[in-house]
């Protein structure tokens, strides 16, 4: 099993894993926000189906499918992206059950919507257009910062419309916009159930959380123990090296 | 200057401070929860005015005459609970800028409404009703835990209606009902602005939660360094002994 790399990409395996993927540093390499959510939704182990969405190289999805033998599939907007991820499934022969799709998720293919799903993942762009693209970063970045092709309502409305009642949806986001998110899960019938903040250091605020919903849940919202990035001298924390490199 | 003490009652330090409180076993007596709120709020200092509903003996209150040079109104409904405050407020001889009122959150008096503070406190019940009282709580307890005469949608509606534009209301709850406080604060046109979680010991998850928001505020959540009480040995953690013990 061999990856095909083209000019400017480089193989690098997922965190963790065993698993090759192809980054590229022009176009998308995955941040550890990708692997901590593929890592912290709860997934259906032994059958099932997944979704991600924004999908970028395919990192969640893969991350995703060395945790459940169910059918995952990815939609991701960005031809070239695409492109990529569908290589990266082939290269870890995982074709027969990891779907890479190129999709908006403003308006997905019935088969990816329409109430089938067990879990929807997603790390959006973070970024609210209000807040301005640099004219420095190209326009695969662009897209996968900041809210010009899709928003947090647009993933949260499809992640709703696309999973089976008590489906999952599990959200990587900034903490500054939490209160934004939860607001919109509970208007789309996602009630907010499980919540975990990432910090870069001991005694520094919160630069990620994470956030997972059941479609039509009842109230009840659990805070998990944060995690720690960094130790003071600047190595990752045990239980960091525990999530992420799963040692 | 004495504490008047009634049957029952005792008298006790307000941690990290060298105010004396009037305290009960059978009535009333403060929990972490009010100091670390009293001391997470931010408080206007030289002047302004401040407001704690649901304020029991008056802790949160005397907490934050600590920390403000302001006037502060603390408003119970228990009769008991307020003559309680009304001696420990007397007996720390600040009559002057610290008035204890009997009241109800639901229809407050028009000079403790009306848009008129910088900051509202409150350490609420916890309780929805349907998790159902246990009868072997006495009422003054039973009161103070579970929403009988006072919902979290109350005190919030409240808050929003005493404060200033770009006032602050500061909540302690538990984390289970964050999803439900943030979509109650927005709908009183509070934003959600600064929020810190409390565990238990490293490695556990959240049992309180502590939130402020702004009225009128842009939207932007800022989630502080978690406060982790107890360490391995089960002695308080140093960060924690600096909030609550103020050492």
């Amino acid at each position: 099993m061999e990856l095909e790399i083209q000019t400017g990409e480089r193989m690098d395996f997922i965190a963790g894993t065993k698993m090759p993927i192809i980054q590229s540093e022009t176009v998308f390499s995955y941040s550890i926000d990708a692997i901590l959510l593929g890592r912290f939704a709860h997934v259906p182990i032994q059958k099932g189906r997944l979704l991600d969405l924004c999908s970028g190289n395919g990192v969640v999805g893969l991350v995703l499918a060395t945790r459940s033998k169910g059918h995952i599939a990815m939609v991701e907007l960005q031809q070239r992206l695409h492109e990529m991820a569908l290589r990266s499934v082939k290269g870890n022969g995982l074709e027969a059950r990891v779907r890479a799709v190129r999709g908006d998720v403003r308006c997905l293919p019935d088969d990816l919507s329409g109430g089938r799903f067990d879990l929807v993942t997603c790390n959006p762009p973070y970024f609210p257009l209000r807040e301005g693209v640099q004219r420095s970063e190209n326009e695969h970045k662009a897209l996968a910062r900041h809210e010009i092709a899709c928003t947090l309502e647009d993933v949260i409305r499809a992640g709703s419309f696309s999973l089976k009642h008590g489906g999952k949806l599990a959200l990587v986001q900034r903490p500054e916009r939490l209160a934004e998110m939860i607001t919109l899960m509970r208007a789309y019938h996602l009630e907010p159930k499980r919540l975990q903040f990432v910090h870069p250091a001991k005694g520094k605020e919160s630069n990620m959380v994470l956030l997972e919903g059941t479609k039509g849940g009842n109230a009840g919202l659990r805070t998990q123990a944060p995690l720690i990035v960094y130790t003071e001298e600047g190595a990752y924390t045990s239980e960091f090296q525990k999530v992420y490199l799963c040692q």
